[in-house]
């Protein structure tokens, strides 16, 4: 099987960077197969990063090495690591990028110190060329990460606002906007079930109130907002047909609410 | 021969969507090669999908496997197909996203009815992921439609405005405009060489008006505009190194009409 | 070894174009693969093609295919070519587009006149899909330039402004900003070592002044700005986590200056 390298970053596709990175990788490694998953992460942002990271990684099929670089701090004291999730390998900066997938699994991590697998003389603007990608090509080539530098116990995490639950009922944030302009929030089905069951409820999002989770967009007239659980398992909001950020005037971080009906 | 399977979408390239969906294929054909048509099809824009669509998909090699997924309407009572033209397959729901190629070309179509090629528990927000990607990747293996569904005689198709023509002229639209600014008409060569035939004529768009179809943008000054055959073979008015559709003013649907000069 | 055949252009990737060239090349070399550089080269500005080209071509293992195509003049007198440096091939028009990686290496360049390689009838606004993409793939295939054309012995080359330097310092320009923002000069780490050497200096871009070249944009605090050098070889000027072209008001073509400090 010829291996599989997925890249995420916030290098975007109008630069060289991206090409560059493959080019040192099909040098090393050259069978492998890459899947852009995104490079259009918002510059800089670690946690919009390791949200996609986190919805997309665990789907690939076993010994995918997933590089991921969105790393501000390139140059500067951060590690750069290697992480094993079950069959799935990450290379990319100890800054949070990590976060929610190792908080959702059990994880071992592994700080990059054996500079005989990085490209001679690393510049410290461009680690994604220097050091994280000919570290991927190696770990497709089936190089142990063991033997590219050594354990550590614990990542860098960073934790969004976790929702609030009482009797009255659920407290969130919306977390994520997609293209469609579909607001995804951090109240994860079980949640719901758990802190809603069967009671009465109302959703407050913005200016709008909802009062049911329907099963798909289309369950709701066109032009109207619906809240649904997502396909990456959390409540969201959608206008059928159209555009909820822009309709409804909500941003990431606005607060979403669902509260009991006595 | 590796199996190809070519993607187009409205799902853009900064969420995890496309990804998952790849990565569902990868475990269901492990050497399948992906090429992505696009994913900048307009959110929920399903004639716009259809146009890239008939443009892209009779270009590629013998059994290629065309994923589309541009569906507003997934998770209501629209039907998931696979349809075969010629020797190329196609796969998406059946909303008119194949309209303009099941008009060019004779299709066979089946309805999909056999869960077992879908993932288990299909969401009703993710069709992309849980039915279309896998359907294709099955089909890619070499899985023949018939196994999957039910032969259906008719898709869903919708039919942009024809262009008028009579003794005066031809009266058409613009139906697309590229990343250029060009703006692409639905008025062919075919039809204006029936129409116009060797008769001088005068072509209106917004407010310019040009006399002949030139054969490269090259063909008239630098910032003029000029008409000429696209490369879809429909008539087309770009500005030499510029773009028209800032230039003129034009958006799509917006008039464009040949009128012989007597 | 399966070849590899990379590709540079101003098409975007919302229109059919780019996968059209796929879809003709994969017809001729069926084994081929494709790494997408960069698909938002700024319409028809060649000197940004060249750029991205001279940036990513040279790190590719040997015998791989460039293929080019910002191509404005498309259908008028300009060559079709095809140049080898070291072990890659480059394809596309003869207008500039390889003007920074002709200035750099020895090349040898062939003007295509073999319309044997190209697809039949071609048109006058796509030669990327009728003379460039076939002749990539056959390149790829292992023909010979020698059979598809004839010799020059000069491309077209534009250069740009190069920096001037004297007892005082280094006059240069922005020449490129990346998707960080980022500044990228035209003022490389060797004319800075031999025109201010170990001198005290100033940087003098917009209205900011800088004395120091840093080593990682992390090293000044954040929100402030960084000089540095590049993953290009050359000066750059960024903020720290922040976008040095927003925040410092600086556009491409700007001044940069570096002067010695008595």
């Amino acid at each position: 099987m010829r291996p599989i390298i997925t890249l995420t970053t916030d290098f975007g596709l109008q630069d060289h960077y991206v090409s560059v990175m493959k080019a040192i990788m099909l040098r090393i490694s050259p069978e492998v197969r890459f899947i852009d998953v995104s490079h259009d992460v918002p510059p800089q942002d670690v946690m919009a990063g390791a949200w996609v990271v986190r919805n997309a990684a665990m789907h690939f099929p076993p010994g995918t090495v997933h590089l991921v670089v969105v790393d501000p701090g390139v140059g500067t004291d951060r590690n750069p690591v290697v992480i094993r999730i079950k069959d799935q390998f990450f290379v990319g900066p100890d800054n949070g990028i990590f976060s929610l997938i190792a908080d959702e699994f059990d994880y071992k991590a592994w700080k990059l110190t054996r500079d005989s697998f990085w490209e001679k003389s690393p510049s410290n603007t461009f680690h994604g060329r220097d050091i994280f990608s000919p570290v991927a090509a190696h770990l497709a080539n089936g190089t142990p990460p063991e033997e590219m530098g050594e354990t550590v116990d614990e990542l860098v995490t960073y934790r969004w606002a976790v929702p609030i639950s009482d009797k009255d009922g659920i407290q969130g944030w919306i977390i994520h906007i997609d293209r469609f302009g579909n607001l995804v929030s951090n109240i994860s089905e079980d949640l719901i079930r758990e802190a809603i069951g069967d009671s009465r409820f109302r959703i407050y999002v913005g200016n709008t109130i909802l009062n049911r989770v329907e099963k798909a967009y289309g369950s709701v007239t066109e032009g109207e907002p619906v809240a649904y659980i997502g396909s990456s398992g959390n409540l969201e909001i959608a206008i059928n047909k159209g555009n909820a950020r822009e309709m409804l005037g909500v941003q990431k971080g606005a607060q979403i609410s669902i509260f009991t009906q006595k």
